[in-house]
Protein backbone atom coordinates (compact mmCIF):
# COMPACT_ATOMS: atom_id res chain seq x y z
CA UNK A 1 0.00 0.00 0.00
CA UNK A 2 1.20 3.05 -0.94
CA UNK A 3 1.49 5.64 1.82
CA UNK A 4 2.75 8.98 2.62
CA UNK A 5 3.24 8.00 6.37
CA UNK A 6 6.83 6.61 7.41
CA UNK A 7 5.06 4.46 10.01
CA UNK A 8 4.42 1.27 8.81
CA UNK A 9 0.72 0.69 7.86
CA UNK A 10 -1.46 -0.03 11.13
CA UNK A 11 -5.51 0.75 10.12
CA UNK A 12 -7.77 -0.77 12.43
CA UNK A 13 -10.81 0.74 10.88
CA UNK A 14 -12.38 2.15 7.89
CA UNK A 15 -14.54 5.47 7.74
CA UNK A 16 -16.51 6.16 4.51
CA UNK A 17 -18.52 8.77 3.26
CA UNK A 18 -21.59 8.04 2.71
CA UNK A 19 -23.70 10.06 0.44
CA UNK A 20 -22.15 9.77 -3.02
CA UNK A 21 -19.53 7.37 -1.85
CA UNK A 22 -21.47 4.15 -0.74
CA UNK A 23 -25.07 5.52 -2.21
CA UNK A 24 -26.44 7.11 -4.73
CA UNK A 25 -28.13 9.87 -3.51
CA UNK A 26 -29.02 11.76 -6.89
CA UNK A 27 -31.31 9.19 -8.09
CA UNK A 28 -32.67 8.29 -4.85
CA UNK A 29 -33.94 11.43 -4.57
CA UNK A 30 -35.18 12.43 -7.36
CA UNK A 31 -36.92 9.24 -8.05
CA UNK A 32 -39.17 10.03 -4.68
CA UNK A 33 -39.26 13.50 -5.58
CA UNK A 34 -40.97 12.74 -8.75
CA UNK A 35 -43.17 10.11 -6.93
CA UNK A 36 -43.83 12.98 -5.14
CA UNK A 37 -44.81 15.82 -7.71
CA UNK A 38 -46.91 12.84 -9.79
CA UNK A 39 -49.15 12.97 -6.84
CA UNK A 40 -49.41 16.58 -6.66
CA UNK A 41 -49.89 17.02 -10.07
CA UNK A 42 -46.77 19.12 -10.35
CA UNK A 43 -45.80 18.82 -14.42
CA UNK A 44 -43.22 21.66 -14.70
CA UNK A 45 -40.18 20.59 -12.12
CA UNK A 46 -37.61 18.14 -13.07
CA UNK A 47 -36.89 15.85 -10.60
CA UNK A 48 -33.10 15.13 -10.99
CA UNK A 49 -32.49 19.05 -11.14
CA UNK A 50 -34.83 19.38 -7.98
CA UNK A 51 -32.47 17.09 -6.24
CA UNK A 52 -29.17 18.91 -7.21
CA UNK A 53 -30.80 21.82 -5.61
CA UNK A 54 -31.72 20.40 -2.78
CA UNK A 55 -27.97 18.65 -2.53
CA UNK A 56 -26.45 22.17 -3.48
CA UNK A 57 -28.22 23.67 -0.36
CA UNK A 58 -26.93 21.07 2.19
CA UNK A 59 -23.88 22.87 1.62
CA UNK A 60 -24.80 26.14 2.16
CA UNK A 61 -26.74 25.08 5.27
CA UNK A 62 -23.59 23.17 6.55
CA UNK A 63 -20.92 25.86 5.88
CA UNK A 64 -23.18 28.32 7.69
CA UNK A 65 -22.81 25.67 10.88
CA UNK A 66 -18.97 25.16 10.37
CA UNK A 67 -18.56 29.16 10.37
CA UNK A 68 -20.53 29.60 13.52
CA UNK A 69 -23.39 31.44 11.90
CA UNK A 70 -25.81 29.39 13.10
CA UNK A 71 -25.58 26.57 16.12
CA UNK A 72 -25.62 22.74 15.25
CA UNK A 73 -28.36 21.51 13.91
CA UNK A 74 -29.30 17.68 12.82
CA UNK A 75 -29.19 16.86 8.92
CA UNK A 76 -32.35 16.17 9.27
CA UNK A 77 -33.62 19.39 10.59
CA UNK A 78 -31.25 21.28 8.06
CA UNK A 79 -32.82 19.06 5.01
CA UNK A 80 -36.22 19.63 6.17
CA UNK A 81 -35.75 23.75 5.61
CA UNK A 82 -33.69 22.78 2.49
CA UNK A 83 -36.84 21.28 1.27
CA UNK A 84 -38.86 24.38 1.59
CA UNK A 85 -36.15 26.42 -0.24
CA UNK A 86 -36.23 23.94 -3.16
CA UNK A 87 -39.73 24.33 -3.35
CA UNK A 88 -39.61 27.65 -3.93
CA UNK A 89 -36.97 28.13 -6.24
CA UNK A 90 -39.01 26.30 -8.72
CA UNK A 91 -42.04 28.67 -8.11
CA UNK A 92 -44.10 26.07 -5.57
CA UNK A 93 -45.20 27.90 -2.49
CA UNK A 94 -43.86 25.02 0.01
CA UNK A 95 -46.66 26.46 2.70
CA UNK A 96 -49.48 25.24 0.21
CA UNK A 97 -48.14 21.52 0.63
CA UNK A 98 -49.14 19.40 3.46
CA UNK A 99 -46.17 19.77 6.29
CA UNK A 100 -46.89 15.89 7.50
CA UNK A 101 -45.96 14.83 3.40
CA UNK A 102 -43.14 17.31 3.34
CA UNK A 103 -42.12 15.85 6.77
CA UNK A 104 -42.77 12.39 4.58
CA UNK A 105 -40.48 13.40 1.59
CA UNK A 106 -37.64 14.64 4.09
CA UNK A 107 -37.42 11.04 4.80
CA UNK A 108 -36.61 10.16 1.31
CA UNK A 109 -32.42 10.93 2.64
CA UNK A 110 -32.98 7.69 4.96
CA UNK A 111 -34.07 5.81 2.26
CA UNK A 112 -31.10 5.46 -0.62
CA UNK A 113 -29.95 2.78 -2.58
CA UNK A 114 -26.22 1.88 -2.01
CA UNK A 115 -23.75 1.77 -5.37
CA UNK A 116 -23.96 -2.00 -7.04
CA UNK A 117 -20.33 -2.61 -5.00
CA UNK A 118 -21.23 -1.15 -1.85
CA UNK A 119 -22.51 -4.21 -0.46
CA UNK A 120 -20.35 -6.45 -1.65
CA UNK A 121 -16.98 -4.46 -0.92
CA UNK A 122 -18.14 -3.41 2.55
CA UNK A 123 -18.90 -7.00 3.46
CA UNK A 124 -15.74 -8.01 2.80
CA UNK A 125 -13.78 -5.20 4.02
CA UNK A 126 -15.96 -6.02 7.58
CA UNK A 127 -13.68 -9.17 7.89
CA UNK A 128 -10.46 -7.41 8.37
CA UNK A 129 -11.61 -4.05 9.50
CA UNK A 130 -14.12 -2.11 12.22
CA UNK A 131 -16.68 -0.40 9.24
CA UNK A 132 -18.31 2.62 9.81
CA UNK A 133 -20.02 5.83 8.00
CA UNK A 134 -18.26 9.25 8.74
CA UNK A 135 -20.77 11.24 7.27
CA UNK A 136 -23.34 14.52 7.58
CA UNK A 137 -26.14 12.70 8.17
CA UNK A 138 -27.62 12.27 11.86
CA UNK A 139 -27.34 8.98 13.35
CA UNK A 140 -31.06 8.01 12.60
CA UNK A 141 -30.86 8.50 8.78
CA UNK A 142 -27.47 6.34 8.32
CA UNK A 143 -28.93 4.02 10.23
CA UNK A 144 -32.74 3.87 9.03
CA UNK A 145 -30.63 3.60 5.37
CA UNK A 146 -28.43 0.84 6.70
CA UNK A 147 -31.22 -1.15 7.72
CA UNK A 148 -32.91 -0.61 4.58
CA UNK A 149 -30.38 -0.96 2.31
CA UNK A 150 -27.91 -3.60 4.34
CA UNK A 151 -25.06 -2.21 5.02
CA UNK A 152 -23.29 -4.47 7.76
CA UNK A 153 -21.77 -1.38 9.75
CA UNK A 154 -19.93 -2.35 12.76
CA UNK A 155 -20.31 1.10 14.07
CA UNK A 156 -22.45 4.08 13.21
CA UNK A 157 -21.67 7.61 14.70
CA UNK A 158 -23.47 10.19 13.25
CA UNK A 159 -22.42 13.63 12.81
CA UNK A 160 -25.15 14.67 15.47
CA UNK A 161 -22.54 12.73 18.15
CA UNK A 162 -19.91 14.95 17.51
CA UNK A 163 -22.10 17.87 16.71
CA UNK A 164 -19.89 19.35 13.56
CA UNK A 165 -19.79 18.73 9.82
CA UNK A 166 -16.74 17.79 7.67
CA UNK A 167 -14.54 18.99 6.60
CA UNK A 168 -14.43 19.97 10.40
CA UNK A 169 -11.77 18.50 12.32
CA UNK A 170 -13.29 17.66 14.90
CA UNK A 171 -15.98 15.40 12.47
CA UNK A 172 -12.70 13.23 11.74
CA UNK A 173 -10.45 13.50 15.24
CA UNK A 174 -13.71 12.80 17.59
CA UNK A 175 -14.76 10.32 15.90
CA UNK A 176 -11.45 8.41 15.67
CA UNK A 177 -11.40 9.18 19.83
CA UNK A 178 -14.98 7.58 19.81
CA UNK A 179 -13.07 4.43 18.12
CA UNK A 180 -10.43 4.01 20.69
CA UNK A 181 -7.93 4.43 17.69
CA UNK A 182 -5.56 7.00 16.59
CA UNK A 183 -6.29 9.08 13.20
CA UNK A 184 -3.23 6.91 11.65
CA UNK A 185 -5.10 3.70 12.66
CA UNK A 186 -8.29 5.11 10.57
CA UNK A 187 -8.60 5.26 7.06
CA UNK A 188 -11.14 7.22 5.39
CA UNK A 189 -12.74 6.39 2.04
CA UNK A 190 -14.23 9.15 -0.21
CA UNK A 191 -15.41 9.94 -3.77
CA UNK A 192 -14.35 13.31 -2.55
CA UNK A 193 -11.08 15.04 -2.66
CA UNK A 194 -11.91 17.42 -0.69
CA UNK A 195 -13.18 15.24 2.24
CA UNK A 196 -9.90 13.55 1.71
CA UNK A 197 -8.11 16.73 2.26
CA UNK A 198 -9.32 16.95 5.41
CA UNK A 199 -8.95 13.39 6.71
CA UNK A 200 -5.94 13.87 6.12
CA UNK A 201 -4.94 17.31 7.74
CA UNK A 202 -5.85 15.12 10.95
CA UNK A 203 -3.63 12.17 10.27
CA UNK A 204 -5.84 10.29 9.13
CA UNK A 205 -5.10 7.40 6.37
CA UNK A 206 -6.96 8.33 3.28
CA UNK A 207 -8.54 6.23 0.09
CA UNK A 208 -10.49 7.73 -3.20
CA UNK A 209 -13.10 5.90 -5.42
CA UNK A 210 -14.48 7.60 -8.01
CA UNK A 211 -18.16 7.94 -8.38
CA UNK A 212 -18.37 10.06 -11.84
CA UNK A 213 -21.75 9.57 -12.17
CA UNK A 214 -22.15 10.79 -8.69
CA UNK A 215 -23.49 14.30 -10.12
CA UNK A 216 -25.33 12.81 -13.06
CA UNK A 217 -24.42 12.39 -16.77
CA UNK A 218 -22.30 15.99 -16.76
CA UNK A 219 -20.83 15.50 -13.80
CA UNK A 220 -17.46 17.80 -13.80
CA UNK A 221 -15.88 17.57 -10.04
CA UNK A 222 -14.19 14.48 -8.26
CA UNK A 223 -13.56 12.60 -11.50
CA UNK A 224 -10.08 11.90 -10.80
CA UNK A 225 -7.80 11.98 -7.57
CA UNK A 226 -6.54 15.55 -7.31
CA UNK A 227 -3.54 14.47 -4.38
CA UNK A 228 -1.54 11.20 -3.74
CA UNK A 229 -3.77 9.38 -1.34
CA UNK A 230 -2.75 5.72 0.10
CA UNK A 231 -5.07 4.05 -1.68
CA UNK A 232 -7.05 4.83 -5.08
CA UNK A 233 -9.33 1.82 -6.36
CA UNK A 234 -12.06 1.95 -9.08
CA UNK A 235 -15.11 0.89 -6.24
CA UNK A 236 -15.69 -1.03 -2.68
CA UNK A 237 -14.84 -4.12 -4.54
CA UNK A 238 -11.43 -3.50 -5.88
CA UNK A 239 -10.73 -1.40 -2.16
CA UNK A 240 -11.17 -4.60 -0.68
CA UNK A 241 -8.80 -6.29 -3.27
CA UNK A 242 -6.71 -3.80 -2.97
CA UNK A 243 -6.78 -4.35 1.41
CA UNK A 244 -6.24 -7.65 0.93
CA UNK A 245 -10.15 -8.19 2.64
CA UNK B 1 -47.44 -9.39 24.41
CA UNK B 2 -48.01 -8.06 28.05
CA UNK B 3 -48.16 -4.42 28.33
CA UNK B 4 -48.18 -1.38 30.80
CA UNK B 5 -49.18 1.32 28.11
CA UNK B 6 -52.45 1.18 26.55
CA UNK B 7 -51.42 2.69 23.01
CA UNK B 8 -50.70 -0.41 20.62
CA UNK B 9 -47.21 -2.03 20.43
CA UNK B 10 -45.39 -0.29 18.28
CA UNK B 11 -41.30 -1.03 19.47
CA UNK B 12 -38.71 -0.33 16.58
CA UNK B 13 -35.52 -0.69 18.56
CA UNK B 14 -34.45 -2.94 21.12
CA UNK B 15 -31.26 -1.63 23.35
CA UNK B 16 -29.50 -4.18 25.33
CA UNK B 17 -27.67 -4.00 28.64
CA UNK B 18 -24.65 -5.80 27.66
CA UNK B 19 -22.76 -6.65 31.31
CA UNK B 20 -24.17 -9.38 32.78
CA UNK B 21 -27.24 -9.62 29.97
CA UNK B 22 -25.33 -10.27 26.79
CA UNK B 23 -22.03 -11.06 27.66
CA UNK B 24 -20.57 -13.10 31.14
CA UNK B 25 -18.32 -10.57 32.46
CA UNK B 26 -17.64 -12.62 35.27
CA UNK B 27 -16.01 -15.41 33.75
CA UNK B 28 -14.37 -13.24 31.43
CA UNK B 29 -12.34 -11.69 33.90
CA UNK B 30 -11.69 -14.34 36.13
CA UNK B 31 -9.93 -15.83 32.98
CA UNK B 32 -8.08 -12.86 31.87
CA UNK B 33 -6.83 -11.90 35.85
CA UNK B 34 -6.04 -15.83 36.40
CA UNK B 35 -3.49 -15.78 33.61
CA UNK B 36 -2.32 -12.14 34.70
CA UNK B 37 -1.80 -13.18 38.43
CA UNK B 38 0.05 -16.54 36.77
CA UNK B 39 2.32 -14.75 34.93
CA UNK B 40 3.32 -12.45 37.80
CA UNK B 41 3.30 -15.28 39.89
CA UNK B 42 0.45 -14.36 42.95
CA UNK B 43 -0.83 -17.34 44.22
CA UNK B 44 -3.06 -16.28 47.16
CA UNK B 45 -5.62 -14.69 45.01
CA UNK B 46 -8.93 -16.35 44.36
CA UNK B 47 -9.21 -14.01 40.61
CA UNK B 48 -13.17 -14.53 40.81
CA UNK B 49 -13.11 -12.50 43.87
CA UNK B 50 -11.20 -10.04 42.20
CA UNK B 51 -13.06 -9.64 39.26
CA UNK B 52 -15.99 -9.46 41.84
CA UNK B 53 -13.72 -6.54 43.93
CA UNK B 54 -13.03 -4.80 40.65
CA UNK B 55 -16.68 -4.73 39.47
CA UNK B 56 -18.26 -3.58 42.47
CA UNK B 57 -15.91 -0.45 42.57
CA UNK B 58 -17.71 0.10 39.25
CA UNK B 59 -21.08 0.74 40.92
CA UNK B 60 -18.96 3.02 43.18
CA UNK B 61 -17.23 4.95 40.18
CA UNK B 62 -20.44 5.73 38.38
CA UNK B 63 -22.41 6.72 41.30
CA UNK B 64 -19.57 9.41 41.54
CA UNK B 65 -20.16 10.49 38.03
CA UNK B 66 -24.10 10.37 38.29
CA UNK B 67 -24.07 12.33 42.12
CA UNK B 68 -21.73 15.08 39.89
CA UNK B 69 -19.29 14.30 42.51
CA UNK B 70 -16.77 13.99 39.56
CA UNK B 71 -17.28 14.83 35.78
CA UNK B 72 -18.14 11.96 33.43
CA UNK B 73 -15.36 9.68 32.73
CA UNK B 74 -15.16 6.61 29.85
CA UNK B 75 -15.46 3.41 31.57
CA UNK B 76 -11.98 2.63 30.13
CA UNK B 77 -10.56 5.55 32.56
CA UNK B 78 -12.61 4.07 35.82
CA UNK B 79 -11.80 0.41 35.30
CA UNK B 80 -8.42 1.27 35.09
CA UNK B 81 -8.32 3.45 38.05
CA UNK B 82 -10.47 0.21 40.07
CA UNK B 83 -8.20 -1.85 38.49
CA UNK B 84 -5.63 -0.18 41.12
CA UNK B 85 -7.87 -0.16 44.20
CA UNK B 86 -8.83 -3.66 43.58
CA UNK B 87 -5.24 -4.72 43.60
CA UNK B 88 -4.53 -2.58 46.92
CA UNK B 89 -7.90 -4.57 47.91
CA UNK B 90 -5.71 -8.02 48.18
CA UNK B 91 -2.15 -6.16 49.39
CA UNK B 92 -0.65 -5.50 46.09
CA UNK B 93 0.74 -2.89 45.61
CA UNK B 94 -0.34 -1.46 41.90
CA UNK B 95 2.67 0.43 41.66
CA UNK B 96 5.25 -2.51 41.85
CA UNK B 97 3.33 -3.87 38.69
CA UNK B 98 4.49 -2.47 35.10
CA UNK B 99 1.99 -0.05 34.13
CA UNK B 100 1.49 -1.43 30.28
CA UNK B 101 0.67 -4.43 31.82
CA UNK B 102 -2.21 -3.12 33.66
CA UNK B 103 -3.30 -1.14 30.68
CA UNK B 104 -3.89 -4.37 28.95
CA UNK B 105 -5.28 -6.59 31.53
CA UNK B 106 -7.55 -3.26 31.79
CA UNK B 107 -8.53 -4.15 28.37
CA UNK B 108 -10.17 -7.31 29.58
CA UNK B 109 -13.64 -5.55 29.77
CA UNK B 110 -13.44 -5.52 25.82
CA UNK B 111 -13.18 -9.29 25.42
CA UNK B 112 -15.86 -11.02 26.71
CA UNK B 113 -17.72 -13.93 25.95
CA UNK B 114 -21.52 -13.93 24.81
CA UNK B 115 -23.59 -16.13 27.04
CA UNK B 116 -24.37 -19.11 25.01
CA UNK B 117 -28.07 -17.71 23.73
CA UNK B 118 -26.33 -14.23 22.48
CA UNK B 119 -25.70 -14.55 19.20
CA UNK B 120 -28.33 -16.74 18.11
CA UNK B 121 -31.10 -14.51 20.15
CA UNK B 122 -29.69 -11.34 18.90
CA UNK B 123 -29.12 -13.00 15.40
CA UNK B 124 -33.02 -13.18 14.40
CA UNK B 125 -34.26 -10.18 16.38
CA UNK B 126 -31.96 -8.50 14.40
CA UNK B 127 -33.76 -9.85 11.25
CA UNK B 128 -36.87 -7.36 12.96
CA UNK B 129 -35.81 -4.75 14.99
CA UNK B 130 -32.91 -2.24 15.34
CA UNK B 131 -30.67 -3.87 17.46
CA UNK B 132 -27.93 -1.91 19.90
CA UNK B 133 -26.15 -1.95 23.45
CA UNK B 134 -27.19 0.59 25.88
CA UNK B 135 -24.38 0.09 28.57
CA UNK B 136 -22.19 1.78 30.70
CA UNK B 137 -19.50 0.57 28.38
CA UNK B 138 -17.75 3.47 26.15
CA UNK B 139 -18.03 3.20 22.79
CA UNK B 140 -14.95 1.51 21.54
CA UNK B 141 -15.00 -1.00 24.51
CA UNK B 142 -18.40 -2.20 23.10
CA UNK B 143 -17.15 -2.39 19.09
CA UNK B 144 -13.79 -4.15 20.41
CA UNK B 145 -15.95 -6.75 22.36
CA UNK B 146 -18.54 -7.13 19.31
CA UNK B 147 -16.22 -7.40 16.68
CA UNK B 148 -14.45 -10.09 18.71
CA UNK B 149 -17.08 -11.90 20.06
CA UNK B 150 -19.30 -11.63 16.82
CA UNK B 151 -22.40 -9.58 18.07
CA UNK B 152 -24.34 -8.62 15.43
CA UNK B 153 -25.30 -4.64 16.70
CA UNK B 154 -27.14 -2.29 14.07
CA UNK B 155 -25.45 0.65 16.26
CA UNK B 156 -23.23 1.32 18.79
CA UNK B 157 -23.40 4.07 21.03
CA UNK B 158 -21.43 3.75 23.65
CA UNK B 159 -21.70 5.94 27.55
CA UNK B 160 -19.64 8.33 26.17
CA UNK B 161 -21.52 9.35 23.56
CA UNK B 162 -24.09 10.80 26.24
CA UNK B 163 -21.95 11.66 28.69
CA UNK B 164 -24.46 9.72 31.41
CA UNK B 165 -24.64 6.15 32.93
CA UNK B 166 -27.81 4.40 33.46
CA UNK B 167 -29.83 4.57 35.40
CA UNK B 168 -29.74 8.13 35.17
CA UNK B 169 -32.63 9.01 32.48
CA UNK B 170 -30.85 10.95 30.21
CA UNK B 171 -28.78 7.74 29.33
CA UNK B 172 -32.14 6.04 28.00
CA UNK B 173 -33.77 9.11 26.77
CA UNK B 174 -30.82 10.64 24.88
CA UNK B 175 -30.14 7.06 22.86
CA UNK B 176 -33.64 6.76 21.83
CA UNK B 177 -33.20 10.71 20.72
CA UNK B 178 -30.12 9.27 19.11
CA UNK B 179 -31.71 6.52 17.19
CA UNK B 180 -35.42 9.38 16.14
CA UNK B 181 -37.50 7.46 18.01
CA UNK B 182 -40.29 7.78 20.89
CA UNK B 183 -39.16 6.08 24.47
CA UNK B 184 -41.91 4.16 24.11
CA UNK B 185 -41.08 2.74 20.18
CA UNK B 186 -38.01 1.46 22.34
CA UNK B 187 -37.35 -1.84 24.19
CA UNK B 188 -34.68 -2.18 27.02
CA UNK B 189 -33.83 -5.74 27.63
CA UNK B 190 -31.72 -6.32 30.64
CA UNK B 191 -30.93 -9.25 33.16
CA UNK B 192 -31.38 -5.92 36.20
CA UNK B 193 -34.61 -5.18 37.74
CA UNK B 194 -33.21 -1.39 38.69
CA UNK B 195 -32.11 -0.74 35.02
CA UNK B 196 -35.28 -1.58 33.90
CA UNK B 197 -37.03 0.39 36.35
CA UNK B 198 -34.79 3.36 35.37
CA UNK B 199 -36.07 2.31 31.25
CA UNK B 200 -39.56 2.48 32.39
CA UNK B 201 -39.41 5.62 34.05
CA UNK B 202 -38.66 7.40 30.98
CA UNK B 203 -41.39 5.62 29.20
CA UNK B 204 -39.37 3.00 27.75
CA UNK B 205 -41.09 -0.68 27.37
CA UNK B 206 -38.79 -3.33 29.44
CA UNK B 207 -37.73 -7.06 28.92
CA UNK B 208 -36.42 -9.07 31.67
CA UNK B 209 -34.14 -12.28 31.04
CA UNK B 210 -32.80 -13.55 34.39
CA UNK B 211 -28.97 -14.60 34.04
CA UNK B 212 -28.52 -16.36 37.37
CA UNK B 213 -25.40 -17.46 37.27
CA UNK B 214 -23.74 -13.10 36.32
CA UNK B 215 -22.48 -13.14 39.85
CA UNK B 216 -20.95 -16.67 40.19
CA UNK B 217 -22.79 -19.76 42.06
CA UNK B 218 -24.11 -17.87 45.35
CA UNK B 219 -26.01 -15.28 43.38
CA UNK B 220 -28.87 -14.07 45.27
CA UNK B 221 -29.89 -10.84 43.23
CA UNK B 222 -32.44 -10.67 40.09
CA UNK B 223 -32.84 -14.27 39.94
CA UNK B 224 -36.35 -13.14 38.87
CA UNK B 225 -39.02 -9.93 37.62
CA UNK B 226 -39.41 -7.84 40.40
CA UNK B 227 -41.72 -5.87 38.64
CA UNK B 228 -44.77 -6.44 36.28
CA UNK B 229 -41.99 -6.13 33.04
CA UNK B 230 -43.68 -5.63 29.34
CA UNK B 231 -42.12 -9.08 28.31
CA UNK B 232 -40.08 -11.76 30.76
CA UNK B 233 -38.11 -14.27 28.82
CA UNK B 234 -35.91 -17.17 29.81
CA UNK B 235 -32.77 -16.06 27.22
CA UNK B 236 -32.49 -14.09 23.85
CA UNK B 237 -33.76 -16.79 21.99
CA UNK B 238 -36.98 -16.71 24.05
CA UNK B 239 -37.51 -13.08 23.70
CA UNK B 240 -37.13 -13.95 19.82
CA UNK B 241 -39.66 -16.46 19.66
CA UNK B 242 -41.77 -14.25 22.40
CA UNK B 243 -41.37 -11.04 19.94
CA UNK B 244 -42.07 -13.24 16.55
CA UNK B 245 -38.57 -12.50 15.35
Amino acid sequence: MNTKHSTPLEVRALLFDVLGTVVDWRSGIARQVSSFLERCGVVHVDAADFADTWSRLYDQATDAVRSGKRPFARLDVLNRENLEAAFKAVSIEPKLLPSADLDELNLAWHRLDPWPDSISGLTRLKSKFIIGPLSGGNTSLLLDMAKRAGLPWDVVLGSDVVEVYKPAPEAYLRTCEFLGLRPDQVLLVAAHNDDLAGARRCGMRTAFIPRPAEHGPSQTTDLAPLDDWDVIASDLVDLADKLGA
